[in-house]
């Protein structure tokens, strides 16, 4: 086959167009064709129209080798992605007795009567293969064209679109004979444009492709190149990952599926230390943040949102530190930390005091924020200055406090 | 203006070929274009590169009033969306000296010096005026072209994006001679199936449109018309909204804007009453969900998260019920919750106690859950048992715990 294979992904439905469902489908087809080394260059929506459906699938065909329809495999009128392959491709949809059989016995399994409409999802065309739906009603088409392009079609609810690519469609695919070798590298605590001025040697290569991108935890920069084998393409990829990481070399903190809190988590565990927190203006995000990572509870022990000050004097905070310098400041941030760590009888304690927004607090504006980390040996703060609104804010400040504890890890 | 005003959303970046973030910005985009009258019948996604970029405008203005492109606009040389506008209208891209010096000043602000790459942020084009960006470094461009066409493109990030796009977009846009009057009823505790077959008189109606979509909160109910006035449009909205509200009750919460906890704070502020939480399995995410809403420091004192048995007993539960029934039992979830109230001296506090998974506990698989409300006269509790990811069951744990609450006020 041929060395790049161009696909293009098509979404279909109308409540796609309206913003009632967002088109998670699309990503993971993405994901999968990206690491089948199947380019992408366009992906498109259409609603439930033949006249446009027929159209964006010539328009896709004409230039790429196989397009990917999700959605539109209903029993409905309004469902036509059927309709519009067979008018592409010329032929006329007839009902197979073997689909229409087995669609019959799921309904009988399920006790209910199948409404006529549905007899639509036995349709089949001379040139399109059966894909089996072991979890619903529409299977979809494996289609050949005569002038070699393919068309995938798959029903829209995505826990059979997902089973259906992985089982039926991915071992039907051409397989490249290019393979793709990837690496993911996470780093925290530097803006892109500075980072990607740091690595700018880099960013401009066609071989291998260096990439950026700003995600929640900081900015990842994605090293990819393809070869004839994946210990070639390897070889490409790897001396700049290595290079990269020195030149960045403080703000690493992990590679592909790593999250900042696994890795904390990791030299957590490592050492045999535990964590505790207490939060002021992120309310509980800093936990949750925390708690979401899988197995946490090694080494996560709990934590305390003191949203008043009687709250934080109960975790142990001295009522003279809040009234002297004020509830969001260095002295009750450390205070916290120190505080909840004593309380929960851990080895680390975060605390984060600041003020979310929109209204200002003891004369401070939103977007001032402390973040304190305690230690078996060490106390730091880190000092939050960025207006943004109230998520942004206690997301920033979350980021700050999951760094400093990293950097001392 | 025509009263069929037609919009296609482009969304630029590679990312989002590869499958690494989901595209929810072409969602709010829809869903605004919709409650505006404006039709969108095509979206697509391209990635950074200037040809296909430019085509794609091109194509989508060849068969539509507006094209809407969201992403691009970063400092670096991969960011391609400026550049593609300015060739698409044959127009040179200058450094916008106001500009500049807001970028300059931004920087400054941060006390961060301006990568000599920013400057491109600062680019403008004879026929395109800024929107401003008040939270990041990339303004946005309106574009009027010569044959009366519009241009937008916003950044990508998704809080600049929708601000923006409400702040100076929508006053901007082109208005329609129809008036649609839009009222959304939010709904807790009733899965959309059953909520849809309870309100099946109205789904199929043309006029008021009456649709059902599923929301992290629960489901929305969107019931909209348009009129020659707004009195006209609100008249046909109004007594469906009323009636679906009579056969729905028990399970509205609020409309529009409203979010399960403003409307619980709402509760509480005018009873003068005060609230506390804590939490095992959902770790700190209900808390943050509460703190999420602006104001609550009026009745929210504060949580525990309670990861361990012994932060359980510290908070003052009995080692022999954790003992007796086991951490993840309906008596521990009571005795959370009236712990918590006694120790923050609240008025009410909310417990969750179970496994997110993806191990079991206790021999309890994942998705089971108790969720306990103490009041000042009442202790109510909930079962949840609900297999699915660590991130869903602790999502549906907190909606669950949020009605328990909702539903005693």
């Amino acid at each position: 086959m041929s060395d790049n294979l161009v696909a293009e992904i098509i979404s279909v439905g109308t409540e796609l167009l309206l913003g009632e469902i967002v088109d998670t489908n699309a990503t993971f087809l993405s994901t999968r064709l990206r690491d089948l080394g199947i380019t992408v260059y366009r992906k498109s929506t259409v609603g439930d129209n033949l006249e446009r459906l027929t159209e964006t699938i010539k328009n896709a065909l004409s230039r790429s080798d196989i397009a990917i329809l999700g959605g539109g495999l209903g029993p409905t009128d309004d469902d036509m992605t059927r309709e519009a392959i067979a008018a592409y491709v010329g032929e006329e949809p007839y009902v197979d007795e073997q689909l229409f059989k087995e669609l019959k016995e799921k309904f009988a399994a399920r006790k209910r009567p199948m409404p006529p409409n549905n007899a639509k999802q036995a349709w089949l065309i001379k040139s399109a293969e059966t894909l089996p739906n072991p979890i619903g009603t529409a299977p979809g088409w494996f289609v050949k064209t005569n002038d070699k392009k393919i068309i995938i079609t798959l029903p829209g609810p995505p826990h059979e679109m997902t089973r259906m690519w992985i089982e039926e469609v991915e071992p039907k695919l051409p397989v490249s004979s290019k393979c793709l070798y990837l690496k993911i590298i996470r780093t925290i605590g530097l803006g892109e444009s500075f980072l990607t001025e740091k690595i700018a040697k880099y960013t401009n290569l066609a071989v291998p492709g260096v990439g950026t991108y700003c995600r929640d935890s900081g900015v990842d920069i994605r090293v990819a190149a393809v070869g004839d084998t994946i210990e070639e393409a390897e070889k490409i990829v790897t001396p700049v990952v290595e290079d990269i990481c020195s030149i960045l070399s403080g703000y690493v903190f992990g590679f592909d599926d790593d999250s900042i809190v696994s890795v904390i988590k990791k030299r957590l565990d490592e050492k045999n230390q535990t964590i505790s927190c207490i939060e002021s203006l992120t309310g509980g995000m800093l936990a949750s943040q925390i708690a979401a990572c899988e197995g946490i509870s090694s080494c996560f022990k709990g934590s305390i949102t003191s949203y008043t000050n009687e709250i934080k004097e109960f975790a142990g905070v001295n009522h003279e530190t809040i009234e002297k310098y004020g509830a969001v400041s260095k002295e009750t941030a450390i205070e916290m930390a120190q505080s909840v760590k004593k309380l929960f009888k851990t080895d680390w304690a975060i605390s984060t005091t600041g003020v979310a927004g929109p209204g200002s607090l003891e004369g401070k504006r939103p977007g001032t924020a402390w973040v304190a980390v305690a230690g078996p040996k060490v106390v730091v703060t880190d000092f939050v200055d960025w207006p943004g609104s109230r998520e942004m804010v206690r997301q920033r400040v979350c980021k700050t406090a999951l760094n400093l504890i990293f950097k001392q890890l």
